[in-house]
């Protein structure tokens, strides 16, 4: 008998249901830590590797890649643009992650996504980050996204499958960052 | 005559001095805009692009090059790990971030930097992604950053200097997002 897997969105919706019943028996194995390291090159440029992780009651061994990623600033800023800013990184972590989390969510709830593509803008006045008004934030005042979705699900049910983002909930809710720092 | 240009930690410090003084007599200048488009490819895959920006009075032009870059998701979390994961990626900005933030204003108060390198880690219990316990938040219940800096300055110092962060705001407080969904 050949079996074929349950796939919807691109998720394997087995493997899903899967997780979650595993999750509910043991809910250590929902525990995770995610991990970077960061190297400053010059300037405002630096450069990212992230491999290890931690999850399902263990060390990862799946992950075979290590992923290398740039930061840098435009010459307006005072850099060389070997790569993007780190707002703008935070975007592309945002899209992605509002995007992910609605096709896992449709794909868990029998909704088919067709396809989604997003922009996303965000505004920030740099009297905050140069120390000029204590009055104006260093980060983005606000992030719009325009997410455009092909399916049969409504605007209100794709919104709130996408907010189950965990990217989301770190940029929208306050999350405590610990700086240790250790002189060389 | 030669002249040679005033740089510390990589950072032009007349070109900052002269940025400081421009905003101070024109705030306009300071307002900037970033973008990202955001594309998906199947599953919890998708690639972003980044170019265009808004500030200093006038839409971006210096910029050369579109950066390209990947999200996903490993094995244990249904992908096929093609791009690190939406977190992993914020923990990637606020590293960058936080060291670039460090080094323009150590630059600004004549503060040497040799060397920079950070190690971050972001704890998540996936029970809130997955919608089982509504007491658990879908995001990082926090972030440790340890940043190993090789300086004159003191630990204090360095530490408020990297606090004008603009990710480390964005993080740790609320920044508020607006998503409009548009049905294709």
């Amino acid at each position: 008998m050949i079996t074929t897997a349950n796939v919807k969105n691109g998720v394997n919706v087995d493997q899903l249901v899967e997780t979650i019943g595993a999750v509910q028996s043991n809910p250590e194995l929902a525990k995770f830590e995610f991990r970077a390291k960061n190297n400053w090159i010059n300037g405002g440029h630096c450069v990212s590797s992230i491999k290890s992780f931690y999850g399902v009651g263990a060390e990862d061994e799946s992950r075979q890649e290590t992923f290398t990623m740039e930061s840098s600033h435009p010459h307006v800023l005072l850099g060389q643009d070997e790569g993007a800013t780190p707002p703008e990184i935070v975007l592309h972590a945002l899209g992605s992650c509002l995007t992910a989390a609605m096709t896992y969510h449709a794909a868990a709830n029998g909704i088919d996504i067709q396809s989604a593509q997003s922009s996303l803008d965000g505004g920030v006045d740099l009297q905050g980050f140069l120390g000029l008004d204590a009055e104006v934030r260093k980060g983005f005042d606000g992030i719009k996204v325009k997410l455009k979705v092909k399916s049969d699900a409504s605007v209100e049910q794709l919104e709130n499958l996408a907010k189950f983002s965990p990217v989301f909930d770190i940029i929208t809710n306050p999350t405590p960052v610990a700086i240790e720092i250790v002189k060389q």
